[in-house]
């Protein structure tokens, strides 16, 4: 199973507890922003780094979710939001590492997102819309909650796209490796090969100002 | 089966693809105003379209919820993003057809979702609720999404009231079908009859300016 | 199990009516606040009551919710908005009263919501979030809907915080009638003393103006 393949592995779950930090201290940074109370800055740290699993799962049927069973990353978010609650200076010092972690965090989350959804059956396109839940819900609940427009529509940089480029292939790499009989070791390989690949479509866009075109500007509608 | 009695007829089927299509160009339209990037816009019109179907499966455990399951309906929401990116001059020119096709769609939703709730065996009560959460959910988190107040909590025109008849009239219909075994094609006269009176008691509310009354106009407290 | 020891005493099951009622008052009144019409404040009225044991439902998987299948609670629910519509002058001169009532729900909720969880076999963790669920989402929803950040975010007093050492007590009072075989009374009295417990730590938090501080306040950075 696909999921396996990921978590089977130290280093690839040492980075996924690292994407949950960041995420953590992202929204955190958020609610500090607001100048809100200790209580509300955990609260937002934990949406935002385990809202996006916490999503899956409920549409998953994968119920209690993770985000509210799982010990690690329960206590991985949390300390997120007590750390940021007292360095956030450096925090916001360190502005553009939280932009690569960040895109880290986002190629992990696709593509973890969907293997676990692919394990449970579902279909490709299934799997991939749960992939984007993963990478994308929990920065959307975030700005909800503290009644902003969710930055994944607000953003004009590719953020979702790339997220979705990797549900995608991690679809593919899935059909490919049952196909081909590659394995887990060449399932892994495939799977940190997509997450490279979200993570630099992010840090293109972000670097050249790479932007989704909008609707088409028409002014006069052909109607009589 | 009630839900059978809907599905299993070509044209019903039809009608639900066109209102699905009808919410998902709605929806659309809204993100195009705030001059979102064209996958804000794929995002809208599909929460829009089938976030109701979506809030409804969740609630019964229907999971994963159709509205990420259904090649059918994924593809046509998506279909009516893409469309009306091109086409919005067009669309906002055929404003009135709108309001009548989303009246449709209003009638529509809330009998389908009330009567797949009934075919999970839920109670009279419990199926009127997700009749409604089918009809309303989407354009609600539409709403909640772009940062505005719902507009069935804003908008003083009837709307969520004829979905709630609708609802209320397909547990009878179904009832009334169980108790003098009137069939298929006897429950699907009646349905068809709800979804008629939901139009025209939307349409008749938007025409002549009718809307419900608000809490009692008192200023001063009887309380000493 | 837990959740019986609170639902068996016909004494709190009277005051889980009159919790869920005060709430829907309270929801009520922040509708008819924005001039909305009846079917509005009947919707807040009942998100307000009954959405945090929705997602203490959802979340658990215990599906349909109860605060859609349960004619009970959602009488009340709907009850609280019609009533609300009426004799909002005399609520809004109730205020202080409104306070003692609120508190004594969140004391209730937190208890009630962490109980049924362990009764689905919840580990400890996982019953202190869908507790604090339980007394904290239906007035997030609220705030959400209202387009407002949700007040338990925003408000300095303690509110969260008292319902979390509610949901923890009642995790450890479990384990102590597991542990010492306390039986169903012992239980009930725990849990009393445990809906006590944090209305008073509300209601002092409130009358002396208590507050939970924010993130530490620096303005420099120690990075070079």
């Amino acid at each position: 199973m696909d999921q396996v393949a990921l978590e089977s592995n130290a280093v690839f779950l040492g980075i996924e507890y690292l994407a949950v930090f960041i995420c953590g201290l992202s929204g955190g940074l958020a609610a500090i922003h607001k100048k809100y109370d200790l209580f509300s800055i955990l609260v937002i740290a934990w949406v935002t780094a385990l809202g996006g699993g916490i999503t899956r799962d409920v549409l998953l049927g994968a119920l209690p979710p993770v985000g509210i069973t799982d010990r690690g990353f329960v206590l991985t978010a949390l300390a997120s939001g007590f750390i940021v609650a007292i360095v956030h200076p450096e925090i916001e010092h360190l502005k553009w590492s939280m932009i690569v972690t960040d895109a880290l965090a986002l190629g992990l989350f696709a593509v973890n997102g969907t293997a676990k959804a692919l394990a449970y059956h579902s279909s490709g396109m299934t799997a991939a819309f749960l992939g984007m839940f993963t990478a994308l819900a929990g920065g959307t609940i975030r700005d909800v909650l503290l009644n902003e427009v969710p930055s994944i529509l607000r953003d004009k940089h590719l953020y979702a796209v790339p997220s979705f480029i990797g549900c995608l292939l991690t679809v593919f790499a899935a059909r490919a490796t049952d196909h081909w009989r590659l394995g887990l070791d060449g399932e892994m390989i495939l799977d940190v090969c997509i997450v490279i690949i979200v993570f630099v479509l992010r840090m293109l866009s972000v670097a050249f100002n790479i932007t989704f075109p909008g609707a088409l500007k028409r002014h006069r509608s052909h109607l009589p």
